[in-house]
């Protein structure tokens, strides 16, 4: 069964005052849906991912023929200490009990990647300044505000070589995605997406017992088999969002997606090829970065974006698209989902 | 896609010393299934059913071949009074804040149902009678233990006119399945089930809005759906296992699954229809009530009991069975999800 998207939405990311708690029975008596089932889904900050995957199997399977997901994150009324100790609380034990955080691994990382390939340290900051200029046309963007190389060079370090602004901010948020069976879809509506690729798989959530900490296993393999499943390549795609929570992320998923070689992803930016206006424009919504990351919201607002770009409902931000990517992952990485939508 | 159920597996259910923490991720990890994808699904009571729902998705959409569902909990480490104050938040705030729990609830429809279809108060404590004797020959269950009618009919008042014998103990315990296509299954073994219905349904989160309330909707509208998909009817099963997390809970379900008219399971119970030599034994496993009631691991018991009925695995409590259902329920109905399995 094919499953379509016919239907999007999200709020404006960033500080919110306002919030309601509930439990989805709840939200199925709130909207006028019940008896409809409902289920929440919980992966930290691949949540929205693995909400898409899940209502991709509700309707694939005939368990459903309309899913709504809605994905939503409060995270602005903690301050930022606590917020990073509950994000860091992801990380394994073992390694949490020496330190360790999620920013720590990015800044390892990044220190690794830069030296091993030769990379100069701008090329992560242009990660940044682009995904900020994009946000600039993202009403729903927490930051519509670009950046320079040397501001985001120059801000405060927070994991030497990372520094502030190779960072993705504290947001609420949240964002919701209409999913149907194609033949539904035909009967409502003459623009709609196709889910036509979508897997997940895991890493080890021990970041140290990983072989390559440049390679992103669980964005490899769930990359190779959402590739498989939709018949295409990397060459095949028009667009893409990516985890940019912290800018070497864009770099690695890159490279696991098989977008650029390994260790090659720097040059790529460096040539825009990443650009609005570029081969393969990555995180035209301005990423997790400009647009903030409510981590329970993020995915699913990847999918947003990717199925605007695809009915050409993206604006002033809109590129040519007939097929997209979405890559959501999950701590450092322990799990991850890739969705590839296709326009019909 | 048909989805078969090849193996299942629990612990014994009672009191528990030991105890894991973790997250899926690294259970992937622990049982060297990595990079298969994981994810965690809770849903309070019914958290079992949800998962067998999900597997069942998961196996069905083709998002995998092989998927194994595992539900756990532990309880016993909190005072009685802890664990009931967890549970009650369950209920919708409005509700909860005039100081209404499940329990409470439970006495409510108890009465209600006694007086208005004349049924004795004996008719309950039978129930309880019934699935404690059963669970004499479940290994597995926390209370290998007969109980008589008298014994129930006079232990502490908890709700009037529910006493304590109406009432599921505070356990530990874990349970897990193994789905997969039955393709596969056909290559692996000779005796396998499959799923050949599920679905799931909500009802009101506060329970003074439903119109009847002995009736459960969500039990209802989940029957249905999974009979339909089965293509069969209450009268072709041979077993169930129902969600006796109060005596008066099984009345309803057999109800709401129409397997006794409304206002009628009383006399079947009273006339022996449910025994493990009744027309249709319900609990064979001891139910809820004497086996145990882990929150997470309870509605993954129930597909285990039914899997090992028709795979002729049950030992002494075997009956001839080709076709079992399982219910599992949510809060007080707020999200039900049946289960209908088939010998092959």
């Amino acid at each position: 069964m094919t499953v379509a998207v016919v239907g999007a939405s999200m709020t404006k990311f960033g500080q919110r005052d306002a919030w309601v708690t509930g439990i989805m029975n709840a939200l199925a008596g709130d909207i006028g849906v019940m008896p409809a089932y409902t289920e929440r889904v919980d992966q930290t900050s691949s949540s929205g991912g693995a909400g898409i995957f899940e209502a991709w199997q509700s309707v694939a399977s005939g368990a459903s023929e309309t899913t709504l997901l809605v994905g939503a994150e409060k995270m602005t009324h903690r301050s930022t200490a606590e917020t990073t100790d509950v994000i860091a609380s992801i990380t394994h034990p073992e390694e949490y009990k020496h330190g360790v955080t999620l920013p720590s691994f990015a800044g390892l990382t990044a220190r690794h990647y830069l030296e091993r390939f030769d990379a100069p340290r701008d090329s992560l900051a242009k990660v940044a300044v682009k995904n900020h200029r994009n946000g600039v046309d993202n009403p729903h963007a927490q930051f519509q505000k670009e950046i320079d190389v040397e501001t985001a060079l120059e801000s405060p370090i927070v994991a030497d070589p990372l520094r502030l602004y190779d960072f993705c901010p504290i947001t609420d948020g949240s964002a919701g995605i209409v999913f149907t069976t194609e033949e539904r879809a035909q009967e409502i509506t003459d623009d709609y997406a196709v889910v036509s690729g979508i897997a997940g798989a895991t890493d080890t959530q021990v970041v140290h017992e990983r072989d390559d900490p440049t390679v992103m296993g669980g964005v490899v393999e769930s990359g190779a088999r959402a590739y498989e499943r939709a018949g295409i390549g990397p060459d095949d795609l028009d667009v893409a969002e990516l985890h940019d929570m912290f800018t070497i992320l864009e770099f690695l998923q890159m490279e696991g997606l098989d977008i650029a070689d390994q260790g090659e992803a720097w040059q790529l930016v460096e040539e825009g090829y990443t650009e609005m206006d570029g081969e393969l424009p990555v995180n035209t919504s301005g990423g997790l970065k400009s647009k903030g990351h409510p981590l329970g919201a993020s995915g699913v607002a990847q999918g947003y974006e990717i199925y605007k770009q695809l009915v050409d409902e993206a604006g002033p931000r809109q590129v040519d698209a007939e097929t997209g990517l979405a890559c959501n992952v999950g701590g450092f990485g322990n799990c991850v989902i890739t969705t590839i939508m296709e326009a019909r």
